[in-house]
């Protein structure tokens, strides 16, 4: 055991307490009344950097951005030494009590070897394991033998246009030889997993006018297209019997599964699977035929509904004939398919399906990236593999997620390797009510992070 | 002019000013936080009631009702005399000033002639229309040549239990020639009309839960059926693209249209279709083909969705596959319509529709009413009609309403004859934000509903 280890070891519940302040700021970057939690979370990365002995710390405000970046480099390593360049978000998903905790989200909570709140799994659970092991080789004798470039982003959750400016701007500055992406999860608490493909993304809000103003429905039912029914007419027509994107050329640029692609994450369909039944629970798995779960999550775009309203979702009775209605609808992404080309093929075909009795008015929101596929075989990838196993005890798995980090395929055109390394888990409720993550794996990841950065710099 | 008018104008801004008053009471009936409201309305009534004459005044609870009934006699036309009973309700709909109010809804505000405000058309209008008559009639030297029973209901907006069990119940006290329902509009401020049918009304609340809780879009979207989706598939199954209802079996019991009906209401359908471009002025009309506006709305039945939720609403994106979603559903009734057996055929058809991926909850809310149709020919709308020609100055017109007035297939089996008085305006934007009326139909509707009661006692 490396004196890394040791000193992680030794500082192991100061690092859990790290954990659970930065959890305490509801750094939400979604909603502007959020603002100052963010910049207060910003405040508080950049002070530990700053402590655990990196050379260079500040926070970056690009023009027209809202939340900061955190930026730290170390390069004690020397000028012949590796560089690696690590990165994670410290910003997180809107997180209320009557969304279904049972807890306060922004109170940090353990129960039973598990701590619940919001950005414990998305991912601040992945901040504060690599500020753990940096720290932790920083403060032994041997240091690190990598350079180390650490980048912090406020946006993830919310567009992630500040960090993609800065990359556009400052491609110099993040020069590296490999990028590691920390977000996301391994498959299972005990089952070390890394990703090797990722979804895009493209966000649509779309809103439905019938009526100049809400109306009697006794007096204008039969005679008045109801905007939510107009909604619901349209959104139906977007998904056939089995599931699949009816939109016209939506699968265009999707390629045909790979059999060795297939192959190389089979291992980890069984977690896919069981995941499914203990965290989705839905009365039947459902979807385009012929494919795992892990395969329509991984390998297949979707276009999905997250939210709808319209009308009186109030107590009791309001017989009222609503004047709009309204959703918005995410669609994840594979290589090849561009997120400007496939809202403009969703407009054109809700467009197509707009009756004369209403107008429909949609829009791209700011959230928008394109899927990753990485070599299997990589430096990275093979390195991050021993460095999970020599924690974990068993052999890492390969899977193709559905999530999508917008900022891999940034950095895919950055670095020339990129490897995803997340320190969460599937079961941890990202995004949903009671997000949580393994104590006990939060002492693995650390070893592995520090692990990836000594045999990075072994070779 | 008779005594009676002569008193009403020498007290018509004091009418004005009790108008105001009562709409100043927020009586909402669908939200149990505004119960105390409802019972305030009630006590100023009944002191109303008591002071202009009325020889017993009481407020009814029945058991298990949630608002009091107010019911007021009085006899001094002496035995031979008929007797007129007077529906009016005095209960509103919710408002808030976010569903695009330009005044706060519950501070009655005049603008231009028109009075805005929840309630002043629906139907608080017709509470004070028929409350300063029957004062400006017992006030005259002649007093009332009929003896009059006047009953107000607080659960109109929201079931109407509580009347509905009295009458089954009471059926005596309220013995009277002639049932006067009070509520409802006429077609334009200068033009009265009478409503000689009516829609029945039946309300539905249907619940689709998908998997168990909140999920990553990313990680299940394509292998968990949104329950948004489910919805919408199963909603837009419920009409054709002609805006027929496709529930088999919803028209078994609707009869063709009877050319002499159509004739007898056809001098409204001008009305009904300026009224339509003035307050809905949708892109274009919808709905079956080969009706009239004014058809679709009196004599065909509709299913209309008053409400829709699911996933998230608020600002920004949140890449959620929720849990769950929603929608209120209300369909109104034509004859021979029966609202269990139109509940049962929708829930029947619903759960064909449900897929096995999805299950759904489908409740019968506590508003049922059957559709009615009145003989043009009676005594009761003879008189009317001469009421209101006497002070609108013009004939009246007949008109199959699209609204349901529950209570008036109610009373048509107590009374030998119904009639429909109503003095709100059909631009009067019942239900939505803004509703108003105008102060000339008020001075107008005390004269009319004088002159209802004076012909009435004169035969």
């Amino acid at each position: 055991m490396s004196s890394a280890h040791e000193y992680a070891k030794a500082h192991s519940g100061r690092f859990l307490e790290d954990l659970k302040h930065l959890i305490r700021i509801p750094s939400v970057s979604t909603q502007p009344k959020h603002a100052a939690d963010v910049r207060r979370a910003a405040d508080w990365l950049e002070d530990r950097m700053q402590k655990i002995g990196f050379e260079t710390v500040e926070q970056i405000d690009m023009p027209g951005g809202r939340h900061p970046l955190v930026f730290g480099t170390w390069s004690g390593a020397g000028a012949d030494a590796p560089t690696v360049l690590i990165y994670c978000h410290y910003d997180v998903q809107p997180a209320v009590v009557e969304d279904g905790w049972h807890t306060s989200p922004f109170e940090p909570t353990e129960k039973d070897g598990i701590l619940y709140g919001r950005g414990a799994t998305d991912s601040k659970i992945n901040v504060m394991t690599q500020l753990s092991a940096i720290e932790s080789l920083l403060a032994s004798p041997e240091k690190s033998p990598v350079n180390i470039k650490l980048i912090l982003e406020g946006e993830e959750e919310s567009g992630g246009e500040t960090i993609n400016a800065f990359v556009a701007q400052h491609a110099d500055r993040l020069a590296a030889d490999v990028s590691v992406i920390s977000d996301g999860p391994i498959v299972n608490p005990d089952q070390p997993s890394m990703v090797v493909g990722l979804r895009g993304i493209v966000a649509l809000e779309m809103h439905v006018q019938g009526p100049v103003r809400d109306l009697h429905s006794g007096h204008f039912g039969g005679n008045v297209h109801n905007p939510i029914q107009a909604l619901t007419e349209i959104l139906a027509q977007l998904h056939d019997e089995n599931g699949t994107v009816t939109v016209p050329g939506f699968y265009d640029d999707v390629p045909p599964i790979d059999p060795a692609e297939r192959e190389a994450i089979a291992a980890a369909n069984p977690f896919y699977d069981k995941n499914w039944e203990q965290t989705a629970a839905a009365p039947a798995v459902w979807g385009e035929a012929g494919y795992t779960i892990q395969e329509k999550a991984g390998l297949r775009p979707t276009l999905e509904i997250n939210g709808i309203w319209g009308g009186y979702a109030g107590h009791g009775v309001k017989t009222v004939l609503p004047s709009k209605a309204g959703c918005k609808i995410t669609c994840r992404l594979v290589p090849d398919q561009e997120p400007q080309k496939i809202f403009n093929l969703i407009q054109a075909e809700i467009e197509r399906l707009t009756p004369p009795t209403v107008t429909v008015d949609l829009t791209m929101q700011d959230m928008g990236s394109t899927a990753l596929r990485l070599p299997y075989d990589s430096k990275a990838v093979k390195t991050a593999n021993i460095a999970y196993e020599n924690n974990w005890g068993v052999p890492t798995v390969m899977e193709v997620a559905g999530g999508s980090v917008p900022i891999s395929s940034t950095f895919a055109n950055v670095t020339e390797e990129v490897v995803m390394m997340g320190y969460a888990h599937k079961g941890g409720q990202a995004h949903g009510p009671n997000e949580n993550i393994y104590l006990s794996m939060f002492d693995k990841g650390i070893g592995t992070a520090i692990d990836f950065l000594r045999l990075y710099g072994q070779d």
